[in-house]
């Protein structure tokens, strides 16, 4: 079957071996798979990614092996094509699906799209986990279906923030982990949501989104916006309040950038007692004054991932239209595409979310 | 009256101005005063101290000169002498009192003990705020009254934990936070609690506040023990729990050293999806690898200080013997003892908390 193969920090497209379910796996037909920042850093970094991630999993690899070929791609949707042996084959071949990028493999659980064995969706066949798969509904499109893995990480890092209490956030970053942010949060009827990005066409699809208030930081601050909100930012202005009587709003923090600096950028200007969820993976060390961050006694949250029920409730937010992923997919290719969409992702005006079409 | 005046790193045993309270003020005698850990800091960088507390506030320092005259103390408990002008005298003269240090100025609250121009506890007479007092019940000593600030700390620290999750706490470093830290925990009836110093007198002493479980770190790491009380530590492990139907102990972490390096430490050796309370006061710039704290989702929580509540919960958990702060007080000192008991609290094998009695 056709591949695009990561391979020396190159993507070649090439025909690789064809695959066989193994009992519990499912053989499925690849229909969209949308490329996800992770991929880009990984073509260049995966040596890094996968000794980081050795360190923080008490030294188990996952068995990934950064000099050997991967094809990448975890953000997909995909059609049945047949079972492994001994199935009860509860969803018919032809059924649409998506699927967690999980994989049971013979060493324990093997993320599809970050594997030396399990070809990802920049292929036109994958193996999947029998017991992950979830039927497409409503009808919804291949390519919108396949932004369920991608929103997901943005329920995931709202579910992880104190909602329940009175607040206000602020989304720092509006590349996809933004977007999504914004997006559930809306999609939760939260608000006054505050979004801030460099990019106009970011801050445009921020506001297609459902963004509240939009910013520049090129002109102006976010964290001047607070007050407009009904946030107090000191400690001393929040105590005050308090005795008033008042109620004081909490200020929650998206961090969707990962650049080093961002965690002290945030320390210096946020309010006093904000939760900083910090979504955006930032890969490189990165220094901080803790002695700010306990005199404004500041949470922060790092967050990764989701859970099996947040990627369900994403796909039935998409399907409902609580989530309206549209705007975010701004580009469609085929295989022999996937190369250049990588070069095309560096410029932010022209680029969210490229879908990738194996079928094509 | 006599009072030590902090003067150019220099504590000077000396006779100050005396006191005259105003509206909504009261002149109390100093019974007894604990000396903190920030005051030692403070002789030495109070500059420092002022400035990161500006940062910390938008720019608003609170009033305080470093270059001018301060007398410290504010974890104390005093008798009343005398109120300012309108009161209606709520407590009669003689009665014992414990109060937040805080007093509302002209310009503002400002804290008692970090002030050029109200007196801390290292002085025979102070100034508190009327509405701040809290009668000392049940025959309570003057000196375990006055612990009463240095364990709400501790309270409050534990108060910012997710307590109400299964799960087990590690407190790092055994000074006078982290033994508040332990008494709350255990006064909670919360368990089980790892304790770990590398002094042997702070391990006896952690022992003592109710630890379950001592560690020396120089003779094994203290994240050994997380099997033990039944936290599996790595991302892996946790989710193959959870897919077993098993309940997944949460790891919190009471950071209470505050040195440079610490936070990484515990991004290194911290089982996944712990929630880590930032507790130690670390002065300095520190550095740490946001993807390693993202690839297993951490919580920090930076905390200072306490509530009202919880430093009226904190003088009436002593009170009633559900924390006995008796073992830390390792010695008591007059007003010309300051000076070297400020030495001689750099040994923790022989000081944990020297109380001043400024009358004796």
């Amino acid at each position: 079957m056709r591949a695009v193969v990561a391979r020396a920090g190159k993507l070649i497209c090439e025909d690789i071996a064809d695959l066989t379910p193994g009992p519990g796996q499912v053989l499925v037909k690849t229909l969209c798979c949308g490329i996800c920042g992770s991929d880009l850093h990984a073509l260049h970094h995966l040596d890094r990614m996968v000794d980081m991630g050795k360190r923080a999993n008490g030294g188990v690899s996952g068995g990934l092996d950064a000099s050997r070929d991967v094809v990448f791609g975890h953000e997909f949707s995909a059609e049945i094509l047949d079972y492994g042996p001994g199935s009860a084959k509860p969803l018919k071949a032809g059924t649409r699906i998506v699927s967690m990028p999980i994989l049971m493999g013979p060493a324990g659980p093997t993320t599809v799209g970050y594997s030396n064995d399990y070809p990802g969706g920049y292929a036109e066949r994958m193996l999947l986990q029998e017991a992950m798969l979830i039927e497409i509904p409503n009808g919804l499109s291949d390519s919108q279906a396949a932004m369920t893995e991608p929103f997901a990480v943005g329920a995931h890092a709202v579910a992880k923030a104190a909602l329940d209490e009175p607040g206000a956030a602020l989304v720092v970053g509006c590349g996809p982990v933004g977007l999504a942010v914004i997006a559930s949060l809306k999609a939760r009827g939260y608000g006054p949501v505050i979004a801030a990005d460099f990019s106009p066409a970011r801050r445009l699809m921020a506001e297609r989104l459902g963004a509240d208030i939009i910013v520049d930081p090129a002109r102006e601050s976010p964290h001047t916006k607070w007050r407009e909100v009904g946030v107090w930012t000191t400690g001393l202005e929040q105590t005050m309040a308090r005795m008033g009587g008042q109620t004081v709003k909490r200020a929650i923090i998206f961090e969707c950038v990962g650049v080093p600096g961002m965690l002290q950028r945030l320390i210096d200007a946020a309010p006093a007692g904000s939760q900083i969820i910090v979504a955006g993976v930032c890969m490189e060390p990165d220094s901080i004054e803790p002695f700010l961050a306990i005199a404004k006694q500041i949470d922060f949250r790092f967050v990764l991932g989701y859970t099996p029920e947040e990627f369900a409730k994403t796909l039935n937010d998409i399907a409902e239209g609580r989530i309206d992923v549209a705007p975010v997919i701004t580009s469609t290719v085929g295989l022999d595409g996937v190369a250049g969409a990588f070069a095309a992702l560096a410029d932010p005006e022209s680029q969210v979310k490229i879908v990738v079409e194996p079928g094509r």
